[in-house]
């Protein structure tokens, strides 16, 4: 293992960390709040990142170090991260800190605070913010404006993006991050746009923004999104939901004159697909629930988007929808957007992929001598991402089992238990039942906290970075 | 396709389902029972039996005819299977008759009937004895006492035989056929035996045995085993589910004078290990629940091993217990028993192959350069059973997820309708919540029941036989 080169990245990351933390910084003074939980993180982590950055190394980084330094990163970066609300003094001890920036930085949006709106502007800016930072992802923002890493960074890039297999945009792996993070940072700027022409402030536009591109999903009131009662605003959230669900090369596509590429993936048509069907069915299930179809329309489009996209805002109370609206909810929740975006799940392209599989297998009994490939986009997809897929899909549901018998530790019911795990793995933030939309984190052990924590870094990094931390032979000298 | 041949095939079952029909009548007729329903079924089913097998077609069978007929005469066992309780008048409606003779078959052990204990004694012997032939498979029961059957028999053993890889245990089908037959024969007797010695009637005592050996789990009584109020039918019955949910292969083994070799089995081992876990921590978690230690110690054992086992006999409300226990009671659901047993579920041995995956692939992002094979009792597992057996996993989610969303549509809870589904599906019987152990299965729409009656073929065929049958390019010409 490349020790030095792997604290070398983690500083960098430090650095950047140091810089993010200037915003929310800057919040709290125009809203004359208290500044010191910020500056005393800025200089910790500043001073911490430039000492390791300094470090000299080896150039060389292979796919070990990389999956390992992926997850050491976004533990550091959470570690850090939680100090603001710590030294704030407005959380219940250091575990809610973590739980509540891990939430952020993994676009949860799962949340131990009950009364959200006491807390001071500069710490929720922070907390929205850091849903925005994780969204795109660590690692790439820092390759996009700190490129000088060093070594094999792709290997950094595959080991945090999200979906079966990682493509750069260009070739050069800095300018993908670049570009990444230009369609990032003009989706945020034109959805505080619209929401501000719709009729929000421009400081709740703003953190809304930032939690519906990453679709992180927290909000600055209790009541989430139904609290600002303006249709408009929500129409505009659901549209950047789904929008923020697709793969970003889709945008990349759009913009250098291949839309009718972008058209064709078969991901995006699947992901089209469910949300159509989703929408459909749950409308019909809710439609005697509301007085006017348009109300009952809205917010199922509003659901379904918030869900299927990982966000977790809501505008309705989903957890008292009958049960087949939850049922589809909760196979949602599983599913996530496309691979390549900044929602969580499994990723519709790895559904994909093991459903013509599945049909390949059978069909396989009934013409045993056919060979056939499994193809995504007209190209055949080789055997050992399939067998990946596969093993990551099985690995979800085990990982989603193990956090389910954990957190029922507690006592709560089945169905609190298991969405709440889901909830996290899948980084959706609100489940059912305890923890569905009217709900919160609150009232969990320190024990099933932690756990859920790990589930929402083990969902957000794809599983692989976080075991393979765990994985004595790692830590062996090869 | 060789249609004629399946239909031969088809016949010479069908003379066996006739046979087999004479049982119930001599129970009927020893209790003075209308004997009319099972004259009537045996002429009608035998007449047709003979008739198809008599019919001449060219001897070969190939993989495709095997899943497929499979498929076929397991619908026509039950539907012919059903047409007793239809014609006994006490069913509402044969869709139920279909239900009940399917939970039988698939040793599911689901009921419809509200009460039991007021049906005729002939039924009741038909349904439990539906189980026991189900059990060891109906194909089996066929190539094992009328082995004429003709062209390549290992496919049908195949198609019907549950787990990843089918074995014989001597080099002729209709041999190991025979010898399977025997261990479950002297399994049957030596438990009618103890329960007889332990204070049960015989009627009682052969019904239970019929229920346990298959891991069916129908009794005679409505409050299932509770009922007897003795505990050591309740150990005894404990045992014997445990045992049935070895693979048969064990037997043959220790019998043959290898029960070092029997010991030595991978999957042995991992059910084993997975009962006591399971024991210990659900003992801890209903111990306050009970007045004596050995009463928590008892129940908790015997629901355990009705569980994993998935014959789904009780002795105790589990739907009343902790979560903790639900939580795990529902993974041994999806556990299931060893392959090669009369067992439900994914099995032991599936679950086993995809633990040591994962393991291998978490492995290769930090050793990219290692080969390695995944083993299995020593040997490797070539590449293709273990993709099998990952579709297997993936599919038995995706047909779980569409049954649970079909059976919501009731509007029972989320957690009735998912664990119907997955009882069904595991072929264990009872769920959680309105469909626990007190509860049962009648108060299901005629959707919902037909829904479930088929994930009961799909969960005992274990889906590719099924499928096979839905394939629209299997009843294509080649």
């Amino acid at each position: 293992m490349n020790y030095k080169l792997m604290l070398r990245t983690l500083g960098r990351t430090l650095q950047v960390e140091a810089l993010c933390l200037l915003l929310p910084l800057l919040v709290a003074l125009v809203y004359r709040e208290d500044p010191r939980p910020f500056l005393l993180t800025i200089v910790l982590v500043a001073v911490l990142g430039t000492l390791l950055a300094h470090l000299h190394s080896r150039p060389d980084f292979y796919s070990r170090e990389g999956y390992a330094v992926v997850g050491l990163i976004w533990l550091a970066f959470s570690l850090f991260g939680a100090l603001p609300f710590w030294f704030s003094g407005e959380f219940h001890g250091f575990l809610d800190c973590l739980f509540e920036i891990v939430s952020g930085f993994t676009t949860t949006g799962a949340s131990i605070l009950t009364d959200i709106e006491s807390l001071p502007r500069g710490i929720l800016f922070w907390r929205s913010f850091s849903s925005w930072i994780g969204g795109m992802g660590v690692l790439i923002f820092t390759l996009a404006f700190l490129p000088k890493v060093g070594g094999r960074t792709q290997v950094l890039v595959q080991a945090e993006s999200p979906g079966p297999v990682s493509s750069k945009l260009v070739p050069k792996t800095a300018q993908s991050s670049q570009i990444l993070y230009m369609i990032y940072i003009v989706l945020t700027l034109l959805e505080i746009l619209c929401l501000c022409l719709a009729g929000m402030p421009l400081y709740d536009a703003s953190v809304t923004t930032f939690a519906t591109v990453c679709t992180g999903g927290f909000s600055v009131m209790n009541a989430s999104i139904a609290a600002y009662g303006l249709p408009a605003c929500e129409i505009i959230i659901t549209v950047f939901m789904l929008l923020c669900s697709l793969n970003f090369a889709v945008f990349f596509l759009v913009i250098t004159g291949r839309a009718r590429q972008a058209l064709r993936s078969d991901e995006l048509r699947f992901f089209l697909l469910a949300v159509a069907l989703a929408i459909v069915v749950i409308f019909f299930d809710v439609r005697p629930l509301y007085d006017t179809l348009s109300h009952a329309l809205r917010d199922t489009c509003f659901q379904v988007a918030t869900i299927i996209s990982t966000a977790g805002f809501s505008t309705a109370d989903f957890a008292q929808w009958p049960t087949l609206s939850q049922t589809v909810l909760v196979l949602l929740m599983f599913l996530g957007g496309c691979a390549g975006s900044t929602a969580g799940g499994l990723k519709c392209s790895r559904v994909l992929l093991m459903f013509r599989c599945g049909r390949r297998s059978v069909r396989r009994l009934s013409h045993p001598r056919e060979v056939k490939v499994v193809k995504l986009d007209g190209k055949a997809v080789d055997e050992s991402t399939v067998n990946t897929v596969f093993v990551f899909f099985s690995l979800y549901c085990l990982l989603l089992a193990a956090a389910t018998i954990l957190v029922s530790l507690d006592g709560s019911s089945l169905t609190t238990s298991f969405t709440a795990a889901l909830a996290c793995i899948s980084n959706v933030g609100p489940g059912l039942d305890a923890v569905g939309p009217t709900g919160n984190f609150a009232f969990f052990s320190p024990l099933s906290k932690l756990v859920l924590t790990l589930a929402m870094l083990i969902g957000r990094l794809e599983i692989f970075p976080v075991l393979v931390l765990l994985l004595p032979s790692t830590w062996k000298r090869s």
